[in-house]
């Protein structure tokens, strides 16, 4: 078993010979999503979620599925998206092993997986599917995409390369491309992966997959993902408990951070597929929104059509660094998009979207009271609503229930 | 060969039987230095430098060896520690493998190479060792003992330990404790030569050394050194030269930063014994000054007895965060030491006092010049020199040949 799929996962098939950006299609591929809530009659109330490198498609605990999703604080009934006014469609990202197709599916033409054989991929690939799952809904038009991270880059990608598919974003931690300091602790990671014996050129079994290269890669990304200063508050110089460390099969380690990482690192590789790793790590390194304007990321970002955006970074982030959320702002206003900028102060550096909830949720839920989740699609422009009523949170009266 | 020996290098034996702090002992040990400028006759103006995790002795280019140093900007003739007026003692560090005893060396009862085998080192070892160098100068007191990165650390040990034997400290990017994110990056990169195939639990042979595992963890600290901001004003999303590439071995590297890293790392593991890394980088995770004081690093910084201190650290440094300099300022202050303290604005990170001279520079030429170098040792302490004439730099004019 090389694919994670959670139970409460649905399907749509990509159409045969779904073209990717560096070349290369695919054909017998499907993308994995999951949705929750309901979608008014006027199909007016969707929004996208775009995930990070590594999340499924269960965004939040629902009826089919009542575990928690990964974002279960912010989504769900009375959630900064709250889903008993928003249908909320959350795709889990091509090329991921969570149910899309990637390097741990089937090849319909050889039966065998993919594996280090899957055509080189691009953000704009996990654009465009995305934008086919919401099509293949019903939906013409969604009222919001949300992304975060990877999700943030997948997002900017999708509203260029589909002008009029959404009429908001929040746009999370998120960037037009990498910077150095990424790209190279992403190409450590692939390398540490890479160097595992067991990794065989990608070409390795579900049952000897090169598991100590993903932790040592795993944990790497880990210790990016928070600010220096929020693993001293959690752990200071604490020792590890030797029951503990003993239990992780390491009683060599010595510091209780050592531990927390060895922990999580190895449930997280435990389900996940290191050629899917690989392809979505390269994928981000690759991205640049500039590519939709002759390298210019600023003139694209000018270029985007959209109603209004809410984009959100974080002091601490040295992943994504707030320069970066920044210059999305200041490009979507050059273009004139409405965009309310906020910058969070929280020790959780780029995992404050998923950590720091108490400074996320209150600024995405006031963006969403602003937004009119009731317009139909291809009603008079001219006729918005007044500014009062975007405050108001509308239940969806006629509805299609959840597909 | 795994010991990497500057050819200007002088040894010193340390005492048979010299004991290290965590149990056990090293007979036939030895410790490499090099001095540079001459002793005054009052053996009053020797400056002692303690190195970070990798230099060796040479720190800067000298008449018996021409060649630059590892802090050429800092320390030579009209440099701002300036070797026309102090006599200059660089150590390598003991458990290093550029001259000192350490790993790579030679067992003296086995004849063969101690590898895994030498015992559990500890900075207090270091500091201890490099006191003994000082004292077999003949030097009973130092002017100044000046330390950076893990050479900070040992400086602080050196102090706690050896009181009376400096007057003066200069503590850049130091620490009393290692905090847990620097302890995780350093643990992680010892896993990654553990797990080098080559790596054979240390008993590797010279030909045979895990350098694939030693270039990731070269990687990892690289990347750690500097700034995010830094690698992005330096490497932007530059693609790799191919040619460029294709000679480092490497075509698949697809950014200018991963070249960079590559072949700065490739360049480091050649002439690093994989043994004495892991060493030291256990050392300096398992070091707390507050060992010297029941527990309670503020304390020990508060018993230290120095005349006076300049502490300097880097807003842009996440391996040694300003915060703990500010600790070792506050502490020595509390402690009624005359502290000047600065915190350097660079982008380059825990690097700057390598990389950002012309920030560190002035402040150390200042300080200096405000130490009397020609203090008679035993002097009555009240005769301190009027303040006018610690102004003056003064020429050394009865002298001992640097040994």
């Amino acid at each position: 078993m090389m694919e994670f799929i959670p139970p409460a996962t649905r399907f749509v098939a990509l159409p045969d010979g779904f073209k990717l950006k560096r070349g290369g299609s695919l054909t017998g591929a499907r993308m994995a999503y999951e949705t929750v809530g309901r979608l008014n009659a006027a199909r007016s109330n969707a929004v996208l979620i775009l995930t990070g490198l590594s999340p499924d498609a269960h965004v939040c605990a629902h009826e089919h599925h009542p575990a928690p999703g990964w974002w279960d604080g912010m989504v769900g009934p009375g959630k900064p998206v709250d889903t008993d006014r928003w249908f909320v469609v959350c795709v889990n990202a091509l090329g991921s092993c969570k149910g899309s197709t990637g390097p741990a599916s089937v090849h319909p033409a050889t039966g065998r997986r993919y594996g280090p054989d899957f055509p080189p991929l691009s953000l704009e690939d996990l654009a465009d599917a995305a934008a086919h799952v919401v099509r293949s809904l019903g939906i013409e038009q969604l009222a919001v995409v949300v992304g975060a991270s990877m999700g943030g880059m997948t997002a900017l990608s999708l509203v260029a390369r589909h002008p009029g598919l959404t009429r908001h974003m929040i746009n999370l931690s998120g960037a037009v491309h990498a910077e150095p300091f990424a790209i190279a602790l992403r190409a450590l990671q692939r390398e540490l992966i890479q160097s595992d014996p067991l990794w065989q050129q990608g070409c390795y079994e579900a049952a000897d997959r090169p598991l100590s290269g993903m932790v040592a890669a795993r944990k790497l990304g880990l210790l990016s993902y928070r600010s220096t200063q929020d693993w001293t508050q959690r752990f200071g110089r604490q020792r590890l408990d030797p029951a503990l460390a003993a239990a992780a099969g390491a009683p060599a380690m010595g510091f209780a951070v050592e531990g927390y990482l060895a922990c999580h690192a190895q449930r997280f590789v435990r389900a996940f597929d290191p050629n899917a790793y690989l392809a979505l790590s390269r994928a981000m390194d690759g991205f640049d929104l500039g590519d939709e304007a002759q390298g210019d990321a600023d003139a694209a970002l000018r270029h985007l059509q959209l109603d209004s955006a809410l984009v959100m970074g974080v002091d601490s982030d040295f992943l994504f660094p707030v320069s970066q959320q920044r210059q999305i702002a200041q490009g979507l206003q050059a273009g004139g998009v409405g965009v309310s900028y906020r910058e969070v102060s929280s020790l959780a550096g780029h995992d404050a979207f998923l950590a720091d909830l108490a400074q996320f949720g209150p600024p995405i839920a006031a963006f969403l009271s602003g937004i009119d989740s009731g317009r139909l699609v291809g009603s008079d422009p001219s006729g918005l609503p007044h500014p009062a009523e975007r405050l108001r949170a509308p239940q969806a009266s006629s509805t299609l229930t959840a597909v």
